[in-house]
């Protein structure tokens, strides 16, 4: 396969914002987890929150680097993204521990699996950048244990739950489609360069599919 | 001079305190420095203060980790102070930017220094794991900039951010002396064992001191 160049002006355009939406939903989703930690219903708890919101920073800050590296402004290719990022979490606030940790390990997964398949079409630079903070982040792990023992003290937090983790991967596809419908370069290379409409229905379904395998890991119907 | 033992009860009880108020002031630090980072009027800004919030998080972690290996349990030396920190950071909840830095350089800078006081009468090995939470963090540095930068455009602001300073100072001053009441121990080694009343006091003047020469470096009225 023939990777498109960074020579190109309009697939830099587009590199530049996949760089920029991913380095800013690292930022946005350690501030989030930070101030969701002070939730937790202990300490030992908060500081596992705590540790994961650190990781997502670290990764963010590595991103940077290499974006500058690259030649990249981070401030300026993140900059499109402040409005859609805020109107996620603006509508996906969580109304308790358990929520925002399902948002944690949910909402991160479809980012992260998004920006997965994002990686195998861009040239092989790119895909080492964004590799950086494609990373799994181990610190996750412990929210599988602690929502699946929520759910047997309070088995009606289950349904609950359940349509949380279904508004979570709405609200994350309906953000994505408001970005593609204002950054034509991204776009176009999304549906017209590396990937087709088919490829793009493909790649939604197994966006889907993983949130479905994430929610049945966290003991919840998806 | 002589240094008292781990092996003394009352002076271990102590200890454990100092840890604990310690670990939790830095993890409580984390989680209003990474909530206030989303205050930030530009994504620069926002960036550091999460790096600021994430140094305070990887201080707490590394003295966690040494309690551990001192057999404390982090979570139950914190526990006592859940209750104090959350009054303190209810009543200094920042109103804006500004705020969040000014509380973030002068509350920090506050709390540290009483932390280096009492590191003058406690046991080498404790001395030790107390001085990794206490390195100077150059990440805060960039506070000072950004709040004489914002006198110069605003110099309205001055009046109100000096008040600000004076209440974190009292504020802080306040939860500690609640912290001191209900622990007895903390109390004791204080007053009764390492210092006296009248070096107690000397050292409030030196703590008072401090804190006026960081607000000047800022630019303000103490």
């Amino acid at each position: 396969m023939e990777y498109p160049s960074l020579a190109d002006p309009a697939y830099r355009e587009a590199v530049v914002d996949l760089l920029g939406v991913l380095a800013y939903g690292e930022l946005t989703a350690f501030i989030r987890m930070a101030t969701d930690s002070d939730l937790a219903p202990s300490l030992r708890l908060k500081a596992e929150m705590a540790g994961l919101a650190a990781a997502e920073l670290r990764q963010f800050e590595q991103l940077s680097e290499r974006m500058r590296e690259m030649g990249v402004d981070p401030d300026r290719a993140m900059e499109p993204f402040v409005v859609p990022f805020t109107a996620y979490h603006e509508r996906t606030r969580p109304r308790g521990w358990l929520e925002g940790l399902v948002k944690a390990y949910v909402g991160e997964g479809i980012a992260k699996d998004f920006y997965g398949e994002m990686a195998a079409y861009v040239d092989p630079q790119t895909r080492e950048v964004m590799n950086l903070a494609l990373g799994d982040i181990g610190e996750a792990e412990f929210i599988v244990s602690v929502v699946r023992d929520a759910l047997k003290t309070d088995p009606r937090a289950s349904g609950r739950l359940a349509l949380w983790g279904r508004r979570l991967l709405g609200e994350a596809l309906s953000q994505a489609q408001a970005v593609a419908v204002t950054r034509d370069a991204l776009a176009t290379f999304l549906v017209g360069g590396g990937a087709d409409l088919a490829a793009v229905g493909e790649m939604f379904t197994r966006l889907t599919d993983r949130h479905t395998e994430r929610m049945t890991r966290l003991g919840l119907h998806a």
